[in-house]
């Protein structure tokens, strides 16, 4: 087999590759990241790179301008080396990892990873509920009265005796492995032992028994797994402190970037291994991460508990999610069974736990359990709505009585996907955006403060509301030529936000229609989404006290830019609160309590799913949605005030 | 390593050792049984072979008269190899295999397999229960309705719906090797399946979920482990049906008689592997024989059900005995969960369980619970007693409200051991005795009317029993010189039973008064035992209702002969009842009917244990009771009619 050498750039590394094996390939073995949405299919576009030396073939693309073509740009995934190649990322292809970002901006914000709480207690009618600390995995120290001969029950039942002193546990598991041990630990430690105990499946299991008093050392993860990113809090079990929290892209990225080319990918069975390493991988690091900053032992980690949607969760335990995309769209388990974390290949305590927020569908996960959790809407009297404004755009209905959920499948636009500069948050990523039509300038305001080289969600919608609010776009989303010299007529029509010499990636960073096509079907997905909810349950936005709006983005939102658009619907500001991260909050309350993760199992038996795929309602409302903010300008009267300067 | 070559006679298997191995090691490598009592110390002085050429080294040993040294005899344990050997082991040495014995007379008869029916029938105050059919593992057949847009729950909560439909399971549980096959195996088998179902402490399990209707195989295997006999049953689990049973010795004799020499070789970790295999072994040969004779298949075997004792079941599960003999007397587990019956080593289903029936103390375990079980007498109002006639001799007494029972070291005599001539029922086992003294003649009727090597535990107490009706005993115990040309003053005073000519081994079959004298405290042990059983509860013999006897050589028990001799009370014989081996039945009911496990499961808790160890009670009743029939013949009114000729 003949083989070339293939030097990718900035990075320096090298890589032996076949003729055969194409570039994305070969940058994903070098262990470099690279864009792409289509898992290599050559239809996203988005991992464009430049061969600076060397001769290949590669296919042609409507992805890359013939003038780009001239300077060496070609997709990664279709192109072969003939020869060695210098092979250079350009910054708009690359993949930064997190970790470089946390040195300049906490990655916990980033991430959204906390729920302010000064944002929750804005809101009076949700209970504030604290539940009872009963971790996923306790330890309980216990001296034991050793054996006399007047009292020689076995050293099993002796055990059972003395923790059934103190507490109910109706159905005690315990495994071989820890019978077989048992006489010589209880002997060695003089009977006093500290013992593990988990929450498994309605028993309690005894995980491990520990000599001498251990009850200092226990600690759990809280996992959200996302499409795109995964978030870990190291937590003390004890103490119910968060030590230590970290995000990082996940892994799976390399293989494809959204839900559905990864279940195609995972139809093969060498396919699914790829994917659950490449989540497994990804936990593991960052576990080993959170426990090292920590000076934490990883074997002193009993328990996980992982909130993600239903296709992550399939991955995490390898279980085949074909039948996910496949009508009538079923998955194996929403509610998964506990099982030992080391059985998915997590690393902490071989015998420590792996339990899953149990999930209500296809395309509604245990994330969004975990999201209805955290805001507490399941426990109060007024209607409110859960916005997760990720990827597929869920959205929950209801109180204390009944929930019903969709998902709108409104695509990444938000986390900065399908738009030509998009990108997620990260650093140089555009968030905020402020035009000035009389001066001709834009302010923007990037993550990090360095040189913009993308734009991310609530950059977008800031950039679209200010094109709005300045008459730099019609409602129905073209851009108005001539009303600023930054509209040109490019390939397509489009907005320039940031010259090139102003950015990091030197070229243009701008807003083309089509981009402002996406956006409007992604909110407009979103908003008549929630509308349908609304009228199969016989209500309208007006009724809603409380809208809860999660995801990674949240913390940034901007309401009523958001509303200006259309996503939102136009209401009193101090309805809205922002969660944040919603899911790994919902994961962190059922690992440090029972009582919230039955609570969790409650939302998700009681969660009804609605299939807007085939509903009709849903098709008319979302046509008429496609305006901005919407083909009806009464339902935003104070958008209306804006625009029409009344 | 300087080897020598080793052959043993007559089965002219040879084998190469080094010249440090002693011959007894030599055999069991060489895969030949050989008695031994000691586990190779040199005091039991049963594993006499006879060196017939070659040179070597041996120890003088007081078991091997010097007439017999002349003759080549040497203990094998004792002895190793200086050059090539052809060593001869004598009939008297060999443990056969009982396989060899069921040609001629069905093993299931010898090991006491079965209960006689309508032994039981007699006593009807011992209510006749019918538990509800519910067997460890239990098969059930679903043909689950296709997931649609309107029924679109996950495979998983259909598959529980459709089991809950007809049958409550508050708990259920699956493992994650069942959750990844399950959207495959559904769709391949157009959503008709059959599940198993196990009980696993409290919980249900599904066991293997398997495509199309599988229901009709549905095997189980029922265990009795015991220290010398390990019983199979093969149980068709839909029909109830025992569709074999096997009998085979426990390969653990290889390195002891006793239990407490396993557990002083178990001490050592190698020691603990190497009985934990041996037992398994056993076992799996067992029920690989009994599948392959009823044409089913391993993998349609899900459950065994155990009982032993509890040294057997802390070996079987491979965990370390030694605090058993160690006081106070604890054992590791009583109640053991249930597990994989792969953990332990068992090769049925590789996901079958395994089920050991709990026990109450060291050495009271849970072959006694099955006996209990089996004997109904807890469920009784009447007084009853179970005497179970085994190494350990345990007695249980109680009723409907309680139970206690006691262990009474009254050792192997009754199956055989302890006795100069005594061996286990096998083929050439003199099991009756009938004397005539006027005529100077002996009767004896063999196992398989084959010429006599032996004397089995029924023909020991017919012996005796028949000795004192002749007057050719005293009360103590001495062998009356010049009553009978039998009676001999040989290396000691002994009675010849069958002369040399007469005999498989060409030796005379003998009774010496030494072991008379064991015989003696054998059988005061168990009547001393159940005297203070009854002392304690304050009750007496008469008050006993039902004495149920069991054990593997309970079937040929002369009861008339064993009150003679004083092992049982002088009661009105219907008043005993034969259960034959009773911890086969119990374990056998409990594999059928998870409602008889938790019956017994209530009989272990219930039990309560009285250790005669530390009892002084016990040690004067003892000496009392080491008179034939005992000290105070006015207990014994029946003897005395026949003794005195009243």
């Amino acid at each position: 087999m003949e083989t070339c050498k293939i030097t990718f750039l900035p990075y320096g590394k090298s890589i032996e590759i076949s003729k055969a094996t194409d570039l994305l390939s070969a940058a994903i073995k070098a262990g470099i990241k690279i864009f792409n949405s289509c898992g290599g299919e050559g239809v996203c576009g988005r991992c464009r790179v430049i061969i600076k030396e060397g001769d290949f073939s590669t296919e042609l693309s409507g992805r890359i301008s013939s003038e780009e073509r001239k300077q060496g740009y070609v997709l990664a995934c279709r192109t072969t080396p003939k020869t060695d190649l210098m092979v250079e990322v350009p910054p708009e292809s690359r993949i930064e990892e997190m970790e470089i970002l946390t040195a300049e901006l906490k990655a916990e914000r980033l991430a959204g990873l906390y729920t302010p709480a000064e944002e929750l207690e804005r809101v009076p009618s949700v209970e504030r509920r604290i539940f009872t600390h009963s971790p996923l995995s306790t330890k309980v120290y216990l001296e034991l009265p050793p054996p006399t001969l007047q009292d020689n029950i076995s050293d099993l039942e002796r055990l059972y005796r003395e923790l059934r002193r103190s507490r109910e546990i109706p159905i005690m598991q315990t495994g071989l492995a820890n019978v077989r041990n048992l006489g010589r630990v209880l002997r060695e430690s003089n009977w006093k032992i500290t013992v593990v105990l988990g929450n498994r499946n309605r028993t309690t299991e005894i995980v491990i028994i520990e000599p001498g008093n251990t009850t200092i050392h226990n600690f759990g993860i809280a996992l959200d797994i996302g499409t795109t990113t995964v978030v870990a809090y190291l937590v003390n079990l004890n103490t119910q402190e968060v030590m230590g929290a970290k995000a990082s892209y996940n892994r799976q990225i390399d293989f494809g970037e959204d839900v559905i080319s990864r279940i195609i990918l995972a139809e093969d069975p060498q396919g699914l291994e790829k994917l659950h390493h490449a989540v497994v991988d990804t936990i593991n690091e960052l576990i080993h991460k959170l426990t090292k900053d920590n000076g934490v032992n990883l074997s002193d980690v009993y328990a996980v508990m992982c909130a993600g949607n239903t296709t992550m969760i399939h991955l995490l335990l390898k279980v085949d999610p074909t039948y996910i995309r496949r009508e009538p769209y079923v998955p194996t388990a929403n509610f998964v069974p506990v099982i030992r974390a080391a059985e998915a290949g997590i690393k902490i305590h071989p015998r420590g736990l792996l339990s899953c927020i149990p999930g209500i569908s296809s395309y509604v996960g245990g994330d969004i359990t975990a999201g209805v959790l955290a805001s507490g809407m399941n426990k109060a009297n007024e209607l409110s709505m859960l916005i997760d404004l990720g990827t597929n755009g869920e959205i929950v209905l209801g109180n204390r009585d009944w929930l019903i959920a969709c998902s709108t499948s409104a695509g990444p636009c938000f986390e900065g996907g399908g738009v030509k500069w998009g990108t997620r948050a990260m650093k140089g990523a555009i968030q905020k955006v402020k035009i000035d039509t009389r001066e001709n300038t834009v302010k923007v305001e990037t993550i990090g403060n360095s040189k913009p080289r993308g734009i991310c969600g609530s950059g977008i919608i800031d950039l679209l509301a200010e094109l709005l609010r300045n008459d730099l776009v019609e409602r129905s989303g073209r851009l108005k030529m001539g009303r600023s010299p930054r509209i040109i007529q490019g390939e397509e029509k489009e907005f320039i936000l940031v010259y090139a010499d102003d950015t990091e990636v030197l070229q243009d960073i701008i807003l083309t229609e089509a981009d402002i096509k996406n956006l409007i079907h992604a909110k407009g997905a979103i908003y008549s989404g929630a509308e349908v909810l609304l009228k199969h349950t016989g209500f309208s936005f007006k009724d809603v006290k409380h809208f809860f709006i999660s995801g990674g983005m949240g913390t940034y939102l901007d309401i009523e830019k958001a509303m200006m658009i259309g996503l939102l619907p136009d209401l009193p500001k101090e309805r809205f609160v922002f969660l944040g991260n919603s899911s790994i909050t919902g994961a962190k309350m059922c690992l440090l309590s029972q009582e919230a993760y039955e609570e969790a199992e409650e939302i998700a038996h009681k969660m009804t799913y609605l299939d807007l795929s085939t509903n009709p309602e849903f098709m008319n409302n979302y046509s008429a949605s496609l305006f901005l903010p919407h083909t009806d300008i009464e339902r935003f009267p104070s958008v209306k005030k804006i625009l029409y300067k009344i």
